[in-house]
C-alpha cells in the first residue's frame, strides 16, 4: 500500500462499457482514474450529468464531478482504457498511440491485427512480445493492446486449460444478455419472452478470436491454434451475465 | 354484401400504429385499402420491404405489393385513416384535412382542438357536430376526427356507463404494455424484470382527454365533464394490452 | 369429407399435454374427440371444470361439458391420445393396451422398449413394424405407438434430411419454452430475466430417442442409428416455442 | 461496540422470509443469530443442507453449519424472529410466547388481534403498549409483536408524514414483485410478459393493517385511523421489490 497509484483514463466513458471500466476502476488499489473523455455531446459536462448511468452498483462518487474532456490527447494520462464503439475507435485509439499512450482496447478494430495482443492475461500474457512491432510498423511511440469479445473470453478461459490434451474442436451456443448490446440495445419488444438465435457478427468473431488467444508466439508472430470453432449466437432476456454451452473435441 | 367497399388509405402506414391499421382493414367488410403513405425513407418501395412487420398476426398479403406513397394528398382517397407521429403530423393531416380529406387521426395534435372530436363511438357519437366549425373555422373542404390515447380509451369505456349515476372523481393507475411506445421504443435493458413508475406526458392526456370525451355538446361546444382524473401511469414487461385499475367516486 | 370420423379419447386430458391434444382434436377431419379421462380429483366433473385453461387458443366448446371419466378401459373408444404423467402412464396405458385398445403415447415409459415405436410419422412409418411384437411378446390385443420428447422431435425433423449424407455426429443446445415444464413447471423466482442452464433427465433423451427415431428396422427390429449425439438443454424466458442450435458432423 | 450482542432465534428459517431475516441478522451489530428452527422436514439437517438459499445476497457462511431444530421452545433463546407460515404461525407463536419468549412475527395471524402490537418502528412505536394485555388476557409470560404486510409498510411510511394534515382516503395501486408470494409462488408460465391484476386477501390486508397503524392508542387499546383505504392489488414480473402508486386525499 505504500506505492503510489498510478493515473489512468477512459475514452468512450458514457457508454454501457466506458461505466464498466469507471466501476472497475472506482477504489482500484493500483489506479487512480482521473480522465474521462466522450463524444463531442458531453465535452464539457459533468461526469454525473453527461452518463446516464446503466449498472446496478451506483455510479462512484469520486468521478461524478470530473468534467468530460473531448477524446484528443492533449492532457490525457499514459495509461488509457478504451470503451470507444467500433465506429470511431480506429481512428481515435492509433492518434492517442501515435503519441506515447498506451491503449486497453475493449474495441473490435485492432483486434485480429497482427501486432496487437489479443489479450487474457491468464492465457497468453507471453503476446505482449507483439508491441515492439507497433513502433517499427506503425511508427507509434505508444501502443494498443485489445481484449477479446466478451463471449470469446469466457470460452477462451474454459478451454485453455484443456490445450495439454489437444483440443481439435469446439462447438459453442452462446446465451447473451442484452447488456452486450449496449444502451438502448436491443428493443424490449423483440426481448419480452423471447431469444434471438443469431447475432449479427459475433459468430466469426468468436471462432477468429478463440484462435489467436489460445496460438503460440513464434518470432513475433500468433501462429493461430488449429481448432475449429463453431460457434452459434443467441440473445435471451437476461440483463447482466452470458451462459455458454460448450462441447469440446480432443485429439486422441 | 352487395354494397361497393370504401377506398381507403394509411398514414404513417409502416409505424407500429400504421401496421395496426393495415391489420385491421385487411379483408373488412366496410373498407378497402387502396393507398399507403410513409416518411421518404420508405417512399417507392413496396410495403413489404419498406415496413419491418411488428404484430403477433401475419402481414397481411393484399398489401405487401402495394408501393408506399409520399404523404401527400396527390391521389390518396377521400378516407384517410392517420398513425403519423406527433412530430410531423399536425402539418400533415391539415393539408390532407385542406384538400377534402377526411382523417380519422390516432395522433394526439389535435385531439383537444375545440373543434374537433375525440371519438369513442360507444360513447359521444353526437360529438361529431363539431366537425362543421372545422370548415368555417379553418376553412377546411375536408375535417380531422381524432381517437384518444390507448389508455383512455380503455377508461373512458369502463366509467362512462356509470355516467347516470353521477362521477365525481377517478383515480387510475395503467399498467401499460410496451407496444403503446411503438419500436424499438424501450430498452429491453429497462423493461426485463422491471417496471417503470412514469410514463411522461402521458398522465394529463388521460386527465384532460377523459374529460372532453365524457363532456356534454352544446351550441356546437364540448363542455368538459367535471370530472377529477387522477391518472398514474406505469410501463410494465408486457408485450400488447395495457391493464387498468380504476377507482370511481360517484355523487352520493 | 363424405368419411366418418373415427372416435377417440384422450388420458390425462387436464394436463398440459393433454390440453394441448384436446386443442388439437377439436374440430379435426379425420377424429371425433368423445371420451376424456384424468386422475381421480377430476372424475365425474365436466371438463371445463376440472381443467384450469392454460392455452392461448380458447379451450373448445365442443367438449366442455364432457364429463371426465376415471382412467379405466371401460366404455373408452378404440383409439386414445394419452398426456399421462410418466409417473402413471406405465401402469396405465398397459391396461388399456392389453384389452385392445391402441395408445398413443406422449409418455416416456415406453419409448424405448424395443417392441414400441418411437414415431415421427415425416421420419420413420416403418418403425410402425414393430407393433406385433406387442401381441406375441406382451399378449396385448392393442398396442402402444410412442411420439418422442418435445425437443428430440425438432432435432429429428431438422437432421433426418441429411441422412443420405451420411450424419456422424450432432451437438444440439436446446432453449426451451418454460410450456414444456408443466403446469405450474418453472417458479417465476427462478425464470425472471434468467436461463437454466440445465434440464434434468432431457439430455439422455435427446441422445437415446433421436438414435432410436433415425435407426433401421431389421427383421422386427430397430438398430439404432449411430450418431454421436451431444445435448445441452437450458430452460428460457419463453411460454411457448422451442429453439434449437445444431450442428450436424458429416461423413466425408 | 462495548456491548454484549443478544442471541436470537428464527423460526421457519428454510422459508423466503426466514431466509431473509437470516441475511439481515447476519454480522448485525445488536444481535447474534444462535438458532434456527424449520418443519420436521428440516430437522437435524445443516441449515445449508436444509435450505434452497433463493436471495441475491450469500448465504452467511456463520449459520451454514448450524442444525436445523424442531419449532419447540426447548433451548431456544428469549427473542426469535418468525418468518412461520400462516398456516402453523398461530399455535407455534402462542407456544413460544406462553414460556417467555418474545415472538417479532411477519405472520399475518396475530397482526389484528387487539392486543398484539402491528409495528412500523418510524411511525407507531406506542403501540407496544398493548404488550400488558398479553399477559393479564392470555396468560403469557412472553410476548407477540407483529410487522404489517409487506405492501403494507410502503404505503403507511409513505402517507404517515401526512397525518399532520388530516388523511381522509388513499387510494393505492400496487405492483407487487414475486418475491412476495414466496419459492416457487407463482408459475412462470404465469408471469412471463403477463401480470395479474389481482392477489387474493391482500386488499383487505392493506385496508384494515393501514388503519391499525395509523390509529391511536388509548387506554390500551388502538382506534384505528378512519381513513378510506381503497387499495387494488397486481403482481408483475419483478423478482424483488414492490412498486406502489399512491393518491392521498386530505381532509380540507
Amino acid at each position: 500500500m505504500g506505492l503510489k497509484r498510478i493515473d489512468v483514463g477512459v475514452l468512450g466513458a458514457t457508454g454501457m462499457v466506458g461505466q464498466e471500466f469507471v466501476s472497475q476502476l472506482d477504489s482500484h488499489p493500483w489506479f487512480n482514474l482521473v480522465w474521462l473523455a466522450a463524444s463531442q455531446r458531453s465535452e464539457g459536462i459533468s461526469y454525473k450529468d453527461a452518463a446516464k448511468w446503466h449498472l446496478l452498483t451506483p455510479r462512484p462518487n469520486a468521478i461524478s464531478d470530473l468534467i468530460v474532456n473531448a477524446a484528443v490527447p492533449d492532457r490525457a494520462p499514459k495509461l488509457i482504457f478504451s470503451g470507444l464503439d467500433a465506429s470511431v475507435a480506429k481512428k481515435i485509439e492509433a492518434e492517442f498511440a501515435n503519441v506515447g499512450h498506451t491503449i486497453i482496447s475493449n474495441a473490435r478494430n485492432y483486434r485480429m491485427e497482427s501486432d496487437v495482443p489479443l489479450l487474457v492475461p491468464e492465457i497468453n500474457p507471453e503476446h505482449l512480445a507483439l508491441l515492439p512491432r507497433q513502433a517499427t510498423e506503425r511508427g507509434w511511440s505508444g501502443q494498443i493492446v485489445t481484449n477479446p469479445n466478451c463471449s470469446t473470453i469466457i470460452l477462451a478461459l474454459a478451454i485453455a486449460p484443456l490445450r495439454p490434451f489437444g483440443i481439435k474442436s469446439v462447438n459453442v451456443t452462446t446465451l447473451q444478455a442484452v447488456s452486450g448490446a449496449g444502451y438502448p440495445g436491443l428493443s424490449s419488444f423483440d426481448m419480452i419472452g423471447n431469444v434471438i438465435p443469431f447475432i449479427d457478427g459475433e459468430e466469426e468473431k468468436i471462432e477468429t478470436e478463440t484462435q489467436k488467444i489460445l496460438g503460440s508466439l513464434k518470432d513475433e508472430k500468433v501462429e493461430p491454434c488449429p481448432v475449429t470453432v463453431s460457434a452459434h449466437t443467441t440473445r435471451v432476456g437476461v440483463i447482466h451475465g452470458h451462459t455458454l454451452m460448450i462441447s469440446v473435441g480432443l485429439q486422441t
